[in-house]
């Protein structure tokens, strides 16, 4: 693992590591703020959305500030494996940019596109051999693509994830355009596999016991068509799921939106992580 | 003048316009957040440094959140006249995205490279105009070169800038390896010609009357060679001028630093605005 950024930020330090992923084969990028607090530290998963790499939430969303006051861990990874050799496609949907935290099983796909084991699994035990957290308080969180993976990652390992909430998620990928390219691409036809990638149906299949913070702007030009938010509103209320979804007037899907409200999501992070 | 870019943040609205610039003859593009406040509010001009445009600072400063607590105006414009016959070199540090707000004279910059008469006139009288600003609250702040160029601003023009900050300035460019081919490029070989865009030599041979507020991180990587905060601070100590000059441990010239510090520049903006 080589660290090649670093930068002082509010009190703490703001870097980018390398390292060679068993999951995916290639050299991953993760940026990692480490809090000016002692000892080891709870971790918050920053997931990011299509088009993104490790430097968009770091970068954008101003989260460091509120970090370095609650001591919290906040790691970004990129969004998929990269680099010469790895399959891609034109479409900034679909390929390099847009793995969809998930382990493709489709040729070309999935010889590298195993961002779910990367996300879940992998990154985590590498942070928590090498970095100051506490492995046992954990959270994930992220944005569009990055809020379908928070979700879905925290639903299926609650052991692992304690705290979960999304920014304008991509809430039923089974029933939109971006989800249906995606899962079909990556998982083939058979729509059980892509049921398991999928926050609004694992809800209705699992249910889940923690609670879930949401919010979507109302001006989000990808709300009704690609996000659909209602889906799992209703799949949280079938169930019985604590869901705090927060609709915003004028917000849009940038990140100023994240900006806007990312410290309410810190808090609520730290708040559940010091349990 | 056309909003070409539009967003929601912490309640105000983050916007980008474009117009056609008299002093440049092009299009220029410059961003600007409105608090979420009633009535023609104070206002800060944001100059940004080498190879940035409008962006960078309104992405990456984090300033919306305090500018809408503070019911602060916040316009960043592009560093310099861009396109198509507009002239440029390959280096970074001259020409497109390197203005230095300087008026040039010398051929062939002095066509179009009139960011002087641009930041310090034309955009004001253009804002104020247009937007919901009290002209006699007008600040000034920036970062590197557009440090550089605030205090220039800011020391010329007492009257139109009544609050000047700067981040990471290039305090003396006519002893500095940038401000020495930037001010020698642009504006010939006359030194005096150069001494009216030099914050050091301004402040030895006019003094300045307000208080100026400087922060410079010690891990900057142009500090030294470029930056040259001591030249200023021997200035102002011998003029008598009131200069706080933070030096900040292991910051360096990044936008973390700026987004680290951007709060107190702003409530030292604002808090001599409203005076």
């Amino acid at each position: 693992m080589k660290e090649i950024e670093r930068h002082i930020a509010f009190g703490g330090v703001q870097s980018v590591y390398e390292h060679v992923s068993r999951a995916t084969g290639t050299a991953m990028r993760f940026a990692v703020f480490v809090p000016p607090a002692p000892g080891p530290r709870p971790v918050l998963y920053w997931l990011s959305g299509l088009t993104c790499n490790e430097q968009n939430f770091v970068t954008k969303a101003g989260a460091q500030r509120v970090a370095a006051e609650l001591g919290l861990v906040i790691v970004a990874p990129d969004t998929s494996p990269r680099g010469e050799g790895v399959a891609d496609v034109e479409a900034w949907d679909m390929g390099q940019g847009a793995g969809f935290y998930v382990d493709a099983t489709e040729a070309p796909w999935s010889r590298h596109f195993k961002m779910w084991t990367y996300v879940t699994q992998e990154l985590p035990e590498l942070v928590a051999a090498t970095l100051p957290v506490d492995p046992a308080r954990q959270g994930v969180s992220g944005h569009s693509m990055g809020g379908h993976g928070a979700l879905v990652a925290g639903i299926r390992h609650p052991e692992r994830f304690r705290s979960v909430s999304a920014f304008s998620p991509i809430c039923e990928p089974s029933a939109c355009p971006w989800g249906v390219k995606a899962l079909g691409g990556y998982l083939g036809d058979d729509r059980r596999a892509w049921a398991e990638y999928d926050a609004a149906a694992l809800v209705r299949s699992r249910g889940y016991r923690g609670a879930l913070l949401v919010d979507q702007g109302l001006a989000d030009g990808f709300l009704a068509e690609q996000l659909r938010p209602e889906a799992l509103e209703e799949a949280c209320e079938a169930a019985g799921v604590e869901l705090a979804l927060r609709r915003h007037e004028g917000y849009d899907h940038s990140y100023y939106f994240v900006a806007t409200f990312i410290e309410d999501h810190l808090r609520f992070h730290a708040e559940v992580l010091d349990r």
